[in-house]
């Protein structure tokens, strides 16, 4: 597996500005995918599934099952005129189909004349372990849900699953259910994403205790920024889930508001858990500088006693090297300079003067406690 | 005992989760105990205790019984059936349910037709020293209230005394009062948990004016994330029991309200004593920093002093141990040649030298007052 | 006196936790003091005063003068009887009982029927120059109003001194006024406190300027503390005289709420106070580790660059102490070995060179700025 | 290009202020340019353009095409005598004109008898590179809209160039349309002042993993000033947009609204990236520091080994350059003063002494792990 | 000029506390000075002036001009029977009545039975360059407003001049205008004051790029404190002015309430520059730090490395110092004792091998980046 520092690379489409456009213009970004458009109609006994890329296949779906839910899931936006027909179709707003393609929309929750309009962050680590932030949006019209995502990627699996079993309130609570069923697999995957980055956590921490070194600061820094967006997605995704439970639009059945007070206590836990692992890789921060500054404190302290131990020994050393001489210019002895050359032991004594000189700092240093570890 | 780093050991269950899982969907955790059920039966003047693991002796009991007040007490959430059946019989949400042996929820209140719910955490030291925190749920409908732990500890065994001694409101306060009594312990929990915790700070304290070592700072993060949970914690809890007095719920009686506006009063205390604790483990840790720093200091200070006098010393030693010659190669005098080493008392003039440029120096530091200690 | 560091010096007691016991049980530390019970029977022309230290002094007295208004000062919780016949007299509800003697609540006002109850903290130095956080609380019913406080001290003098005085509305105001006089009172000391405080940051401060050392950072932190815990009792002060002032009971009296309008201006002076100092003594805390950090590094500075220049001195003057023979083995001359020892003019041409090294050294160092302060 | 560091210049002017002065004075900084006046008057099919300098210009225009809605779009503040003309002309309140030329408002938006008034900072890198941060505000009543701008910078040729086209609502959406398109455009330029901001960063970001040098600090320090002058754009320009949305006047129209709404969302995303901003540069000031101080605890760390590596090599070397000579004063031999230097292969055993030595420190360092990267 | 550091000197009266004082006693502090009373009566077309010392002038000039409105100025509160008859007078509230002489009030709007209060905070450099802060208040009742004063300083000049001139609305805006006049000439003050605070800031910050020294870190904090100080007003007087303008009292008609907006707004401003001003200096500190460490890392780095070279260099030298001898005890020649000594050129290689070591050290260094600058 790769390392986490080379893990979590965002995977980020710039932002495409265009100063003074027109509201509501639809431009298309450049690598945006073309889209894939799978139509589930269905009712309580019956499950019909057809596939397409363009309008056609929409409208023909709908007319050939009248009085069928249907969910069309549209896979990538890179198909400005599908946009539009749509919006034709369904008669939306402008700025609502401009939302849908200018991916870079904060969750919320907004209601039309007679149809709503959602969007929400889905996050996750690809299989390239790039962190990938994009957007699902969704519209809830009459007896149809139409489900807009980035990629060709499979994400709702689950939920597709489950409306082909057919078991529980999946066929029968129409599209604003689908809608919740939807938006409960986005919550579901931050908790995913949060025990993967749970996991990170764990490691970096093993590290610090193991084996610190330097990665731990770029991880750490990396996990907090990671964080930093999972919950710019949870602030907002808990007032958009709030203001789906407080909508009084009736596409948002009563039993579904029921289901949405459950996502919104989910929505609550995934935010408490941002909170959490965002203190945890605070405090790794903060024991990973202690503890380099403490290993670095007490190498220099061991180091530097050690170098002034022997710095007035090596003076010591330095004096009795010293040239004086015993006799002056006319060969006259002088007796007073430096006398201790030559004494009897004179070396033995000077051996043990440094000895207990050494001795002596160290018992000093000792007593000051400076050997102990702090 | 152990000493404090050890003992902070986080016991949690790692959360499943189950994506696009039917909302309400009820999955044990594999590590569940299997539940023990006990019944108490009782009115002013009666109390009937039976015991089981299944649906059948909650039933028989509640038949038996009919006017009594029912406290079923369900220690253990092993058992998917029991935990349906129970459902069944009082005709209770599957999201609740879910809720129920989903065992990460906030402390929250929910009204239903004609039932209540709540859950808190349940957090202690056991008796390996692991901080468990884990989750209390509790369902009041009629005359019936159904308490769900996760094991088998027999941590509300305050009330279960209360109850056979049949003391106060508590046989006649109904089952409201039942789930305020069990609330009001899990916070008077918090206040023996806080205690042990101001406990640990003290200890923490004392070894940092008396002993101060590396492991203060791992003790002090570790306080702080034991309350940064304990936190988390009591935020919600209080938001609860405030949902609990604003209840228009005539299973929550207005005489029980009173009692949980003392509660509300505790939980406000707990959380202050919370904060006020994560200020004196700040503070430590401040001080612990500083303290490391200031001895740091000054041992590099007195160090480099000393090696800075014996500079200037090794340095003459130095000079006067070089070997110019007073003879040139012709063998004849170079009298200009280090002239000191053949004079009179040279060797006491170097040596008074260096004890004057080593006391001079001295002097300097001291009078700019680098011996002080800052 | 002391010296502040010894002076901040917590009284508090320990909370006793009775896990599980009965809501509104009575339960006296052991360690609280006998009351003593002084009654202040008074209308606008009479005052009389009575001491005792039972009910029955309470009760003989209130019969005695029937239109009096009646302050009951009960200094000293150290008696459960009397608390319980108090209760029962006035009909005072059992949890209200309980906060008067666990004596750890935060301030607040409350409303019952026909009474109300408040609690303040009373923080002060005492004798010893210990801070001292103990709590006082009243009870207004009809013409009475109960003060308790915890210990003998004659904290509330000034009011009794006026009381017996007689000037102004404190004869007329009825119990309600009294019981604003006495949070007055209490609000008061919070200034008188902080003017302490205020005195110890000024002394702190000039130790900072004038003899900074490590004391500074254990003041500067007690300081910190001892704001904290006035704070925490400022806050819900606030709240409790604002909820005083709105308080629909007749017992708070349309005159008495404009001076509670006076006294909550007060308690947001008070809370500005505080937190004015403790921004204060945060920036004491960054100047002095500044100061710390600056003065280390000019240490540091100064005695690495002596260091230096003396290196390379040493260097040379080891380099000619070296033994380069003029010799080989077999006595022959080998005249590039070290010639420049038997040079003439040699010894001062190499203490020159000595010499332009350092001064080299000293002029790039200085050019370089190195040593300017920074 | 130039560098980072002499980019952000702000190119402020200073605020004037004139105390006590009449309120609704209109006092004309000195540096302020002289207007230019463009009147575009339009309906849905014709579209009219006159340019001026003076009142005339626009009475005349306005005249001309009674039925068509006017924006007078003034460039240049530079003029009392047209501002006051305007003022008189549309009886427009003094204390408005002088919000319009004293061009340090806060984004705001005011509702007066007939029309209304709102202001937005214009912020934005000039060709030279400095930041600039001016005023826009705008007067819309009747069928006119006014605009001010500070200098004769083409800021809104966008809008221009959209209503020479004629395409959309522009032409039909009344004044207040345009107002809204106005304020559209200054957030739209947000989003590419933040793009160059995140340009910048990138670029910032870079240099901090390639060639970390202290300019880092200082663009990020530099980095951080500039979004906190967005920011304080931001915050304000969300309220004026929330305002105008619930403006009951009849100059917003309801569809403008919906737009308005979009606009909305813009600005809260632009805030989000303010805040996504503000913490990836605190992070990699955090990072820069952290990899600075690693640096150079590696540094020291390695050199000060090497030094006490060879401290008591040296000092070995230094005992055996002592002088203890073998003779006393009277020439007789004293065996035992420094025997070593005559023994066989003595030189040797003292440099494999010095090298095991040295290799035995090596070894414990080794071991101690002060070699591994911390 | 003086320097900064000298300028910031805090110039506050001591709190007065009277513990347990009747509320509504008006206590002098002892350093209060004496009254000055300026009368203006005015109305469109009249303005009479009259000067005095006590209450006999007020009611002269009061009865002379029965129908003109009078502003009665008072400067200097160090009269308690002046104080104590203005209240007699207009039958004003003692509390009130404290509320001015006890100059600590927060900005602050009552409204009062038939009369308005107000305080402001009145903040400067005097001209020895003190920060004074003392306290402005003003009563409204009928056609009068009186406004008192700390000093004899001719503060609100400017409203004076305009009064005299008789221009725009203040002779007909009533006393409620001139209220207005005078809190608006000290919310301009606030700008003067923030302005030279703002040319502080910009002397410490060229200070800082040019010739950076430790008394940046004293400016810093004490323009930080100063702006604390500032905003302790800004903030409540943000919310008196909202008071006022919320106001229903008639002594503040509807046209005032318009200019109070303009207040509002402006106060808002100041709040946004002190808020600059404090991340501004702020960010000063944090790039004056990283600058001290970024040069002392410099110093330490170049010094260490020097060191560094030299060591095995100067261990060289003292090995070819040892005096190892080429002749044992006996007078036979030991041909291994450090035959490098009297080998041909040896001193030669010597120096090369020490200028190789010296050589290769810097290459090791020079590769491994340390020459850099960080």
């Amino acid at each position: 597996m790769a390392t986490y520092t080379k893990r979590v690379h965002y995977k980020n489409r710039k932002r495409q500005i265009n100063v003074g456009a027109r509201p509501g213009s639809i431009i298309i970004p450049d690598d945006a995918v073309k889209p894939q458009i799978v139509i589930y109609s269905f009712n309580e006994t019956d499950l019909q599934t057809s596939k397409g890329t363009d309008m056609k296949a929409i409208t023909q779906q709908i007319k050939k099952c009248k009085d069928h839910t249907h969910w069309i899931k549209i896979n990538g936006l890179g198909d400005a005129a599908l946009i539009e027909d749509i919006g034709t179709f369904l008669d939306i707003n402008q700025l609502v189909l401009e939302d849908i393609v200018n991916t870079h929309q904060r969750p919320k929750f907004d209601e039309y004349d007679g149809y709503v309009f959602g969007t929400s962050r889905v996050i996750y680590f690809n299989k390239e372990n790039e962190l990938v932030n994009c957007q699902f949006s969704g519209i809830v019209k009459d007896n149809i849900i139409i489900s807009f995502e980035e990629s060709h990627l499979d994400y709702f699996e689950a939920v597709t699953t489950r409306l082909k079993a057919g078991k529980g309130i999946i066929r029968v609570g129409g599209p604003g259910y689908i809608f919740y069923a939807l938006t409960d697999t986005i919550l579901d995957n931050y908790f995913v994403l949060l025990s993967q980055i749970g996991d990170m956590i764990d490691t970096t921490e093993d590290k610090l205790y193991q084996r610190p070194d330097k990665s731990i600061m770029f991880d750490a820094q990396q996990l907090k920024r990671t964080l930093i967006i999972i919950r710019r997605s949870c602030w907002p995704e808990r007032d958009k889930i709030n203001d789906m439970i407080r909508s009084e639009s009736d596409l948002i059945s009563k039993d579904t508001k029921l289901y949405l007070r459950d996502a919104y206590d989910h929505c609550i836990q995934a935010m408490d858990m941002v909170e959490s692992y965002k203190e945890v890789t605070s405090s790794i921060i903060d024991l990973y500088l202690s503890m380099v500054s403490n290993r670095m404190n007490e190498i220099m302290k061991v180091l530097t006693i050690i170098s002034v131990i022997f710095i007035p020994l090596t003076f010591i050393a330095g004096v009795y090297g010293m040239n004086f001489s015993r006799e002056d210019a006319h060969g006259h002895l002088i007796p007073d300079n430096m006398p201790e050359l030559y004494m009897h032991h004179a070396y033995i004594y000077a051996l043990l003067l440094m000895f207990f000189i050494g001795a002596g700092l160290v018992a000093v240093f000792w007593k000051k406690g400076w050997f102990n570890k702090l």
